[in-house]
């Protein structure tokens, strides 16, 4: 593993209406979808995306995730989401910052952490599978 | 097949922060996620839910789905929403009806239309499989 | 009113595994979404986004919408979605169709069809009110 | 203030296929709208609807969530959803647990911090405003 390891991804979204909620703002459940977008953006750096994860035999459900709130969002207005690779010996660390396009104002930050499943015994895998720590350490 | 066919579900849902948009109404969209509720009610009333279904060895596709917006409905505002099963010999037809719990006034109705897709052959059935039509007819 | 009118705007929308359902494909209702980002990019073609629309006085709610469903779509899919403006002088209908941006193979076909209410008197108005007949004619 | 200080609210919320994801399962982020339904059912019982929560003054945006899962939840299935008032006197904290309502499995936990900002100055407010306060303490 290379000492200075660090993996990141960067994706825009232009929030739209359904994003938002009666108090005029994005909703705050709808930050984990943008998260989510990035982190899908980062997995597939790796090459490992959906259909690669489940040929891979193992699955990569989320335990714990924390989304912290600085400034609200509106619709039409377009967000820079960026996801980085935190951890992924033992289980799959990310963070989350989302900044406004326009004016790079912090808007929220989080994280999520995934364990792998073993799609056939469907246990918890306490290390990374192989074919995954490849992937990232290419 | 009785001539005075009638198959309809009733369930009340109360709408969430979630489920508004920054207009301070429903969005739009989510209506259908109301119909879905009342159309799994009414496949419940068959003793066929999804796990039902699936071990049926057919899934339902939405083929056409409608939606005709009378009023709007707020947050936390309770619904009632009631699914009526209009064909099902060939294509299963829902209709629905939304309605404002506390007043009777109509909110939305709308239609599904769905076919059954063999999940070995990934083909279309134009008669709906037996198994569905038995536990209708009950 | 130009006698070959024509306003379009295309799209493109990557689908994440939180549009999709346990049926291992999108979920019907969030082609509604998807509909709702190509319209968005429509107005904003009319200088016209939400921000512009309330402060004229007006809002556009959907009183009626269908979506057809020809194939379905994945997690992880790139959609070309357009929207076309249909109709405009007494109310706002809109037609959509999503191709999968790979193949070009239809995935849904649509339209919604929208009306102005004025925000003052929550009246609708049977004609389209002018300063958007301006903006939609530039 | 009463020294064993204790407000909660318990709903039930059946979950739908528009629920889950491709992965067979409620797809993580909705586990926050289902907190949202016992949160609202909990502000209720304060007779602190969104309405009046509006007509006070004051809104109450989310600043912090985290969500832990212990166990997945699938379509069609029933969950009890508690929240449990924490902190109030500066901010809103609120706890949740989520369980199946037929096993009693712990599914989920977590916590929303909430704080009262001013509609009329924008301004957030380090006590909570004294009409919500006599509302809890009733």
């Amino acid at each position: 593993m290379k000492n200075n390891f660090k993996h990141s991804a960067t994706i825009e979204y232009t929030t739209s209406i359904h994003d938002t909620d009666a108090m005029g703002v994005v909703w705050h459940g709808n930050y984990l979808k943008f998260f989510e977008k990035a982190r899908e953006a980062l997995f597939q750096k790796f090459n490992c995306g959906y259909k690669q994860m489940i040929e891979s035999g193992y699955i990569w459900p989320i335990v714990d995730a924390r989304v912290k709130y600085i400034a609200p969002s509106l619709a039409e207005q377009t967000l820079q989401i960026v996801a980085t690779l935190e951890e992924y010996e033992h289980r799959i660390k990310i963070s989350y910052t989302i900044i406004d396009s326009l004016t790079g104002k912090k808007i929220t930050s989080g994280y999520t952490i995934q364990v792998a499943v073993s799609t056939s015994t469907h246990k918890m895998s306490f290390v990374t599978p192989s074919f995954l720590l490849e992937l990232i350490r290419l």
